[in-house]
């Protein structure tokens, strides 16, 4: 096992609690402990306590979830394959955590957004990123330039949604739905 | 203007307030204030405290968007036509309350799924009555009922994530691209 830093262990306790309960809930001294970095340290990676740690972990949280998604997309792959991927890449992981660990932005995004406009920046970020790593995926896949930026923010608004549904439902199937209806709109 | 009874405006202030910043961050005794509700009143009607409360908000949010839904596929309209209307509708709603009003029912349904089985019994139920309402409104517009379903699920998700996208934005944008592939998958 490799060993993490205070401060990556502070910022993977943050996303998995913002993932599993949102940014309110998640209190400094509970991430902090849960983190089990030392009090001393998680002062002096984040002076200015729980938003700048939330910004790093929502940072964090923005680059693997893009990495996962290029990686869905192959070049000369086809988009249908890369969207069911993604789609039940989450799904299986959403599963295996007993339907908790969901978006780890969203939750994040809605609490925070008309507060704290540091945390809906980074938010924003995040989505931006996304949008953009899938919408070169899917060109990478054989769609046309002009068509990819509207197909990746609409795949990416569906597979928000349909996580919050399989949340809710305890269930794959929102994902599975949604990855067909998705996977006909990139091949039309 | 019409005189709501203590109970009502409790929903009320529940709601707005769970719209704009969630059920965490939506203290019982700002709940109770922002109503301007009696305190007695307060525990007279929900004695439970906060959990009641944001059921009953939730009960509530969820027949209300049901209504807003049902009314935009009048029999023998178009699909298409009442997408746009339901999109444009909430992207007009949203962008009026400078993107602070998204939907009454994620943030709440994101915060509480892993903490309280009631209230994610109660946001799931809101979901499903927008799907059946949905599924219900295509097939008055002629979209086959076998397929209905699926394409309602599908609606109602690219909605919530094309909410978030907005709010996150403060830009009707994001719905309105969503609105336009929603459209042709219902046309298909």
């Amino acid at each position: 096992m490799s060993q993490s830093s205070p401060r990556e262990q502070m910022i993977l306790a943050a996303m998995s609690l913002f993932q599993r309960e949102g940014y309110t809930a998640a209190s400094w001294r509970r991430l902090v402990q849960e983190s089990g970095a030392p009090w001393g340290s998680a002062y002096h990676y984040f002076p200015d306590g729980k938003e700048q740690l939330g910004i790093a972990a929502v940072e964090a949280s923005a680059k693997i979830f893009a990495g996962l998604t290029a990686r869905c997309f192959p070049q000369g792959g086809r988009a249908a394959d890369g969207i069911e991927k993604l789609f039940a890449g989450s799904a299986a992981q959403l599963a295996k955590s007993g339907y908790t660990a969901g978006c780890p932005i969203c939750t994040v995004a809605l609490e925070t957004a008309p507060q704290s406009r540091a945390m809906a920046e980074a938010c924003k970020k995040a989505f931006d990123l996304w949008q953009r790593t899938l919408a070169e995926g899917l060109v990478r896949c054989g769609i046309a330039a002009e068509k990819a930026g509207a197909l990746a923010s609409t795949v990416l608004a569906a597979f928000e949604g349909a996580l919050i549904q399989a949340r809710l439902a305890r269930s794959k199937e929102p994902l599975s739905v949604c990855a067909s209806q998705m996977a006909y709109l990139c091949e039309r």
